[in-house]
């Protein structure tokens, strides 16, 4: 994969005979094959793929330019195989594993970093990018699979219940879920009605309530995803299954997914101002900026 | 079966011993069981159960009737046997299959010739009677079974998942599902909705925008029918289901299902002419109805 | 366990050394571990639970008292063991059982007495307190644990549901569900929309048509209990349970919680009195109270 300068797609394809534009800026490689229509988003963001306010500015950017593409219909979204990593941030792993078999993250979601001991204008500059990537995600015109290929807790379920598909890694060392509240801080209603959406009401209730992070055949079990299959086949299945689904009429297809996720996206685009400002106060309390610190705390010393 | 003269229940019983009222239209045969209080509605308009602008109209009037009957607490609705069909219109069937066991067909769903090439005018007045028949079905007051005895695409679905209870043939031949996508149309919102209330949001949100078709055992899994019995005896178990069903107090149960549905029904019951329009204007556009004749030339190469 | 003299927890411990407080009333024994911080609700009225006016006003003022306690964090429901039946007012067991292995039941649900031939006012003050206990238990702050030992119909199931976690005997013989429809009543709509929450719509929809009551297994299997242990071992789960649930920071649990659930509680809330009117006229009507006297006399045949 090239590295360009840029977000954009301006590199010239490499391999010209397979029609493909691959761009990368620092933390995001798009290869988009012009002949099936189909972009590949791999974040890579060393280490664990942790949605800051720059890397969500990046993705916002390219999901804004393959929307306007209308040579791309579809849009994988994975974790670079490099982003392999030898210590975990959030997700903490039990037993010992060498460091050629350490688990892998799809991404660990909203970095901790960007709430911590920040002015409450960053904070709500943050949250805006994270409002913004997930109206740009859910609403999507494109067909958008998520090739969850590690494990994917927080923002970075959000980002996998946002996508049209998931398929998962089969590997029982990875989870994912909503798990806000193990940090001690709250899910907004936007990430519960996505995932209500997609899951239901009681499991979505139970799930927020106790944090939970759920086993490849648990997710799968309750349809937090929807296929899992052997690790080394996540991309592959993902590129077969976007076959399937950009053989449907296009135009029907957008209407209905419109119908379908209009009202839950109206929910937040009508209330983004309040909901900002409903984040940044509560995350902004003294209380609250004592758990995250106890959290982070607490991640330094599984490290060591 | 007698066949009378018109829809109304006007002649007599061909067998005054068990007291049933047979009336039938050129395409629809009502069994109207008068001890029991259960209609058996018999769909046959050859070759597979088109609903046409005439078949939903007979449909309205005969739910019209049956619902003001007060010797009529129950209603089957099923296909004759003679709907046998040697050439399928809507559903593509692989393989061969000699004459004698030709897949068999409960409602192809709403008739594309209603659609295609055809005034503003009329696809308005078609669109109102589709409109009026789920109205009146999803609405009843009486306890009403699909007795699903061959494929249900599209508005056939539609009319299985307005019944109380849906009784599928175990034939993996068949299928059932709304697959409107799949033609480059749109199921509307209150196709949409009646099918959120059967198998959730996630179920319907995949199924809908791939147009999905599921055979038998996969419809019971996800709840898209409830049960699943040799095809022999669909309608038998239909009759033995409804018995239970008649044996709750009437007025608690018809309080509690108006409870459960009148939310979606007045979603559309405050918004027909708006929906009409919606359709209309859709469905007139020149992409659309080229959609339409690729999907009926697909359909005639199939067939040939 | 103590009887004490009034609701409150007034009583000097019985055992120091556990920090226990237990209290009583005629029908309630609430033991309250002030280590732990789980209060444990034993119903204990005779002979199966009914949610008279007096044993529901008395739950309330329990709710209420261990809700502005702060060292009440989690509160177990459950049935006394001393509430095992000689003979079944609501639950109708088919087969002979000795005294000794007598059906056990968790709640009977609401008392018939206290709706039958009783004055309007009365019917509106005990409905009240019907929405006065579920709107306290749906909306608590605490970790709320239903332990049911036993069968759980109507008001039963109700309280079960406001829940936020079931632990149910693994026994076939109990039994639970909002049967009302079998009684010729109707469950209202926060009956329903507390089991929408639970179960879905359409698990919901069939449920309250037909007045079901699942056994254990099929209660597990649509998502209406949450678990299944031996009968010995219910309350021991849900001990072990709430410890789990616990452990969640508290703060974020509990907004979790509200934000779930507040669309629900402020559906009532706002329709309180509407809801009593309702309530009132339906269940006064001649029609409604032959339903119910007819079901009282089919009990006592059965109990006879």
């Amino acid at each position: 994969l090239l590295s360009c300068s840029s977000h954009g797609r301006l590199c010239a394809s490499s391999t010209s005979i397979t029609q493909r534009n691959n761009s990368s800026s620092a933390k995001l490689i798009v290869d988009h094959d012009q002949t099936t229509g189909v972009a590949v988003m791999h974040m890579q963001s060393p280490p664990v793929n942790s949605l800051s306010l720059d890397f969500l500015t990046e993705i916002c950017i390219t999901l804004e330019k393959l929307e306007m593409d209308k040579g791309c219909r579809g849009l994988i979204i994975t974790s670079v195989p490099s982003a392999y990593v030898a210590t975990m941030q959030i997700i903490v792993v039990v037993g010992n594993s060498s460091v050629n078999s350490q688990p892998k993250v799809f991404s660990a979601g909203l970095d901790i970093l960007e709430m911590y001991g920040k002015s409450p204008e960053h904070c709500g500059e943050f949250w805006k990018a994270v409002q913004e990537m997930w109206l740009k995600l859910y609403g999507s015109n494109m067909v958008t699979i998520a090739a969850i290929n590690g494990s994917s807790p927080a923002g970075g379920c959000l980002m996998s219940i946002s996508c049209d598909y998931r398929i998962m890694a089969d590997n029982p060392r990875y989870s994912i879920g909503l798990n806000e509240t193990k940090l001690g801080i709250v899910a907004p209603f936007w990430f519960k009605d996505t995932m209500v959406n997609t899951v239901g009401h009681r499991n979505t209730e139970m799930s927020l309530e106790l944090g939970l992070l759920y086993k490849p055949a648990e997710a799968l079990k309750i349809g937090l995803v929807d296929q899992l299959v052997p690790e080394d086949q996540v991309l592959s299945a993902a590129t077969q299954t976007m076959t399937n689904w950009l053989a449907i009429p296009e135009h029907a297809r957008q209407i209905t997914k419109s119908m379908m996720r209009k009202p839950t996206i109206e929910k937040l685009r009508s209330n983004r101002e309040a909901d900002i400002q409903n984040f940044v106060s509560f995350i902004t309390k003294e209380s609250i900026q004592k758990s995250l610190r106890m959290y982070m705390e607490m991640l330094k010393q599984k490290k060591a």
